[in-house]
């Protein structure tokens, strides 16, 4: 029953933000009666959507619910009161609220009201691997950085002159498409515009019906961490999604109105103040420039402007965000502490020459690099999909 | 039984260049009566070493050996002649000798004789795993290269300083070891040794007991090509081996008499001509130079120097060599086309910025790229050993 209940949570991440991708599910007698998943922000909790939906009487029935409800005033009454008004004898989770100040809250007050909680505890690691980005968001107001990248197995993402079409096989980048649908919002750099001019959407329907027969009939297992978050994302159909917000940092010299990127509203661009001084004299760009969606920031530095980047992000509810290129992007984001996860599609192929994916400062003693944590790695096709995290997922324990 | 001949196969690879290692079974009556493999070179092949140690009569068994048995006069007479004489009854092989100018004429002469030849066709696959460095030697006069890299997950081999210690896990490097003993040479670049000081030899007592352990105990299965060779090395301890030639290609400008690479005899060092001659003004390297084993080459470009390297390493019997370092020499080598195989154990780090694996003159179109062959990883503790070959194995049919 849980889960069942994480499924529907993992089917409702990217169309929750900033609230966290819930599942739950209500059981009578062995019996699942309703099974219902987070709203879009503003609506209701995956709780109370369940209660809803519950057709008769919830007196003595079992709830699953991937997270410990909430005890708070939000936008929306707290689940806790939904669950006691109705009467339901258990509630099942498999994690705290990973927010201190609110965890451990929702479970007394549920205990208090006489309703019975148990921990699902062999689950909490699948459910830990959902909600880090709602963790970051809500203990650091930042959004949670993916890194994901397509490099060959020397470590290039493009070549010298910048052509990287294409480095990973076609289920490496379906799977990209699963991924985009999963995250509120992609970065690339200015770069990467230009040497690609990526749209950056959901696209389905480009990978003919071979693609995801592949992934239907995929047998084999992860290694390493058995994560919840990467097994869904290539076992489970995306049907339900909202397009990310596209993310360009840096105005391109030679950008065009035509740019992929800005084929609509749903786009941002950041850009130094410094910068756009200096396009001042420049009539054309500065014509073009008052029609773009553009965000002036005035860092102090590189480190500055990722989080100036990231608090604007913040601010508009990006959960989770990924950087889907060029090097120095993912370079600047990692000297800033703020890559949170890395997932690469890694194929076999060696370029012999050509661009890294991250461009960094660097650090002059190997052992001063980041490990990763948790670590998983699948097989796709002939490449890997590899990676971790930049931190152990701390268990908020009762 | 074929399994068993090719486990002896592989005990003996790194003992017999430039002969293949084989492993031959006699049978009879379903029961073990000998089994052996190929000795140094100059000595018995392992056929006429399985007949040596069989106790009694021969007529009537069966032979279980990984390579069509010789035909021909080499340092020793032709193991037909010895199977034929000693009226084994069966032959089962998984393939032909890779030379078309010898394969299938050991089959022929052996039916011809009465005796029964059958292919274990299943077993092929794994056979040929261990015979593709004698095929390059055979064919194409070179020796086979193995590219082994420890990399970031961002592609480093080293950061910006040159540090590299350690890249990858304790596990990793005891594989690393164990590979050395499988092949007849390693070879490092100037700006290597210089960094690194490494002594290239294997020393598995470097390793505390819990490493092995780990091995015995790992119960993974390979993904991608089920490559033998790799699953060998990862499950079978080595116990009989010499230590590989150590080759360092240029003179370092701060070599010092005292460099582990110089520890012994069993090493060469390859300079150009035109490099040498800038030296001679300078009394105390020349000194230096006069007590090293420098082979003097007169390349006309990169390519050349790989391709005059790899004609003295023929000449010396270097069946197959293993690049260790760093990306220029990587670089050297993949442009000169003579990589064959890439075994790069990726560790779970982030550097940030630092040194690419493999430094060529690299091409302009990602399709460009060298797209390998026969594709297989393995997770070994948090790093994947993933890589392939320049091409695929073209087997001889009959």
């Amino acid at each position: 029953m849980m889960l069942k209940a994480l499924r529907i949570a993992y089917d409702r991440m990217g169309n929750t933000s900033p609230n966290p991708a819930v599942g739950a599910v209500i059981v009578r007698n062995g019996r699942i009666i309703s099974q219902e998943g987070t709203c879009p922000y503003g609506s209701h909790h995956a709780e109370v959507m369940a209660i809803k939906n519950a057709k008769g009487d919830l007196a003595g029935t079992d709830m699953f619910v991937t997270l410990e409800p909430c005890s708070h005033y939000g936008k929306t009454p707290p689940c806790v009161d939904a669950i006691i008004e109705n009467k339901i004898r258990k509630v099942f989770i498999p994690v705290l609220d990973p927010n201190p100040l609110v965890s451990g809250k929702g479970v007394k007050r549920l205990t208090g009201a006489g309703v019975e909680v148990n921990f699902v505890r062999e689950l909490a690691s699948h459910a830990v691997d959902l909600i880090r980005p709602f963790r970051k968001y809500i203990l650091r107001n930042r959004p949670f950085i993916i890194n994901k990248s397509a490099v060959t197995l020397d470590g290039r993402i493009a070549t010298d002159t910048g052509d990287s079409r294409w480095i990973s096989s076609v289920y490496s980048r379906y799977l990209v498409h699963r991924l985009r649908a999963k995250v509120d919002a992609v970065i690339i750099g200015k770069n990467t515009q230009q040497n690609d001019d990526p749209a950056l959407t959901v696209r389905f329907d480009t990978f003919n019906g071979s693609v995801p027969v592949y992934f239907n009939e995929y047998s084999d297992t992860l290694r390493g961490k058995d994560n919840f978050f990467i097994y869904s994302l290539i076992k489970q159909e995306v049907t339900d999604f909202k397009q990310p917000l596209r993310v360009l940092v840096g105005i391109p010299d030679l950008l065009k109105k035509e740019a992929k990127i800005l084929a609509d509203d749903n786009y941002i661009i950041f850009e130094k103040k410094e910068r756009i001084e200096r396009f001042a004299a420049d009539r054309e760009k500065m014509d073009l420039m008052r029609t773009l969606n553009v965000i002036e920031l005035d860092p102090v530095d590189n480190t500055d402007f990722v989080h100036l980047i990231m608090d604007e992000l913040f601010k508009k509810g990006i959960m989770t965000a990924m950087l889907e290129g060029g090097g120095r992007l993912a370079g600047s984001f990692f000297d800033a502490g703020e890559i949170d996860q890395f997932m690469y599609f890694i194929a076999p192929r060696i370029a012999g020459n050509g661009i890294p994916p991250v461009q960094g400062k660097g650090k002059s003693l190997m052992e001063d690099s980041l490990y990763l944590k948790d670590v998983s790695s699948a097989m796709i096709g002939d490449d890997i999909l590899y990676g971790g995290y930049r931190e152990m997922y701390n268990f908020e324990m009762m």
